[in-house]
């Protein structure tokens, strides 16, 4: 069969801030397979802040996007068609699906299949996906969150800004959010979340700091940096003893032409004076773990321990719009785009067992200690790193 | 009994890089001791670059000196009168007795005995002292060395750097300097500790980063920051996945009036991108683990596994020439100053335990496991916490 996939193009690279121009939408055709290929009709497309950083051409984490190619993002797709033995027709799969309408692939390997008994299948890109697992072990290893503590969380209105906020509350802190809009932080001071908003627009830095410390009266004992520059130098005289600070986000120098542009203020004075750690944190290097935070975010879920929005718009024409309403914070909840449908029907995982984990009446500390331990149970789960 | 006191006075606290009049010399007398006060005859005194930080006024992680007062430092003295029960005629004590002949207390907390058995009596002032232990914290908990991996210490040549070194070394390091000159690093070349050495004087940040990447071909897996500012901004581009940076000094920003004017390239894209890990690091915050630290470097300094200098003046006036040394970076090993004798017969300390828990018959690890669990142990060691 033949099919045609609408994408969007990657076609320069901004020279600071991304501006509509580095998007073209573009087509082509997907013919037959080769062997060990197999074929994903995409369905939710994920929209994350960190694409900014793929444009770039310097090192990082994750490669950059090629110009010419197509613009990457992460995404949840149906397997159509497949050539390659481990991969079966029907199965949802979550990846670096890219932004398009169908993804060809012949490396198992870049994506995961994933268990709609455990979690929806969108969460798998909110709350129990990217956002939702770089919140949790953020906090898990880095922040460690101790009741009665401060933690700021910049971009604090952001899917994994709400998440790590949801999951510090549970741990008894007080919770505070940065925010670029007054309007913004109005609506997070009554959302029963955040004990205190503060927005960062239109403001210099002793400003910030001057808003900040009203907001918190005890010092700031942890980071949630989705930001850094401006923003995150603004907590730096803010800081009590033995402060952890997990560096998550670039949103605040995303202007940049190039990161080592990012000049001010220098915090070794303060780690050392204070003690503090600083720890930079990448999702990817958490695979192994993965089924363990699906477990337990899915479960918070599902108990009302946590709350989530998504935010959803449709047709693969509308990712532009989609990536810069994230870049701009104009999304609510987690930016998603729906590209296609799911056939239920032709899914063939067993969705039941999912459920059962998911089910109260399994003791979840004893499975996520089995699952550190064994591999045997990592094959019922979701996501195989 | 009346003792004339010569010492340091701090008379002003300096705009920039301190200069010779911040200090004074001055005299007291010290005559009949009240109840609970011990007396200190001071004989070693101690230079170290933090002494700086105590000059300001800002915030910090130790008291600042007070303008009028006795300049801060460490030292170790005998106990030559004490009306305090908890304190012995004969003592050897070493703690902050500040730029003075003789150091008055009434609070025994605020110094610890010490056993000449385990170390000799400078050896606390250095390596099995501040600079000593320091070195070795930081390389535990904060760098953990893995054999293979490449460290740069900055004040390469300072005495906590070329511990630092050795302990890198020990672990199967290659170990790369940055000092001051071309000549001291010439000098470290040949020395055994270091496989390479390069200067900072007169360089842009650019050939400072040109030069480390040239002695650092593999990347760089730790930093030993003993100097932060500029010069560690020349290691940005040169790090490694996973990095660990341990920030123990600011040698490089004590030009500037206030700590805040620091300014230049942040780090937090490459924290993010590289995963590093940054943490300060002060060694008050390790009291109760000084006796481990103690035994472990009185061992590998008997078993000539470690070795150190020492530099040594003589007299309570060469105090402040002592101290720009160490801020000039002039000073050859451990910077100290001989302000009095020790009267060996007085001292009632059971020098064969210190002695016989540093002899090769004793299991080290066994000990140094039992120091970690028990409080009996610790009240036969030297530094009680």
């Amino acid at each position: 069969m033949s099919y045609t996939n609408h994408y969007v193009k990657f076609i320069k690279r901004p020279e600071s801030r991304p501006t509509e121009d580095v998007f073209e939408m573009a087509q082509e055709n997907i013919s037959e397979l080769k062997s060990g290929e197999f074929l994903l009709k995409n369905v939710y497309l994920s929209l994350d802040p960190a694409m900014v950083g793929r444009m770039r051409e310097e090192s990082n984490y994750a490669d950059s996007v090629e110009v010419g190619g197509v613009m990457h993002c992460y995404g949840i797709g149906q397997v159509i068609e497949s050539k390659n033995p481990k991969v079966s027709k029907g199965e949802l799969r979550m990846g670096q699906l890219n932004m398009q309408e169908y993804t060809l692939s012949n490396n198992p390997e870049d994506s995961s299949k994933i268990n709609v008994g455990l979690a929806d299948p969108t969460w798998y890109l909110s709350v129990t996906g990217i956002t939702g697992m770089t919140a949790y072990f953020a906090m898990r290893d880095i922040c460690q969150p101790k009741s009665g503590e401060t933690i700021v969380i910049s971009a604090g209105a952001s899917s994994v800004g709400m998440i790590a906020a949801q999951l510090a509350k549970k741990a008894g802190c007080r919770v505070v959010a940065i925010v670029s809009t007054d309007e913004k932080a109005e609506g997070l001071r009554g959302g029963g979340i955040y004990d205190d908003a503060v927005s960062y627009r239109n403001k210099d830095t002793d400003t910030l700091t001057a808003d900040l410390t009203l907001a918190c009266p005890g010092g700031v004992d942890m980071y949630f940096d989705n930001t850094s520059g401006d923003i995150s130098e603004a907590l730096l005289d803010l800081y009590n003893d033995y402060s952890r600070i997990a560096v998550i986000g670039r949103l605040g120098i995303s202007h940049l032409p190039d990161t080592r542009k990012d000049v001010g203020r220098r915090d070794n004075n303060v780690i050392l004076a204070k003690r503090i750690s600083k720890q930079g944190m990448v999702l990817l290097d958490y695979k192994s773990q993965y089924p363990e935070a699906i477990i337990q975010l899915s479960g918070m879920v599902h108990r009302k321990e946590i709350r989530f929005e998504e935010d959803m718009m449709h047709g693969i024409e509308k990712m532009p719009t989609a990536f810069f309403r994230v870049l701009d914070g104009k999304n609510k909840g987690k930016q998603l785009v729906k590209v296609g449908d799911i056939n239920s029907y032709d899914d063939p995982s067993p969705v039941k067992i999912g459920q059962s984990i998911r089910s109260k009446k399994w003791l979840n500390g004893f499975v996520v200690n089995a699952l550190r331990s064994t591999r045997t149970v990592k094959s019922l789960l979701p996501m195989r790193a």
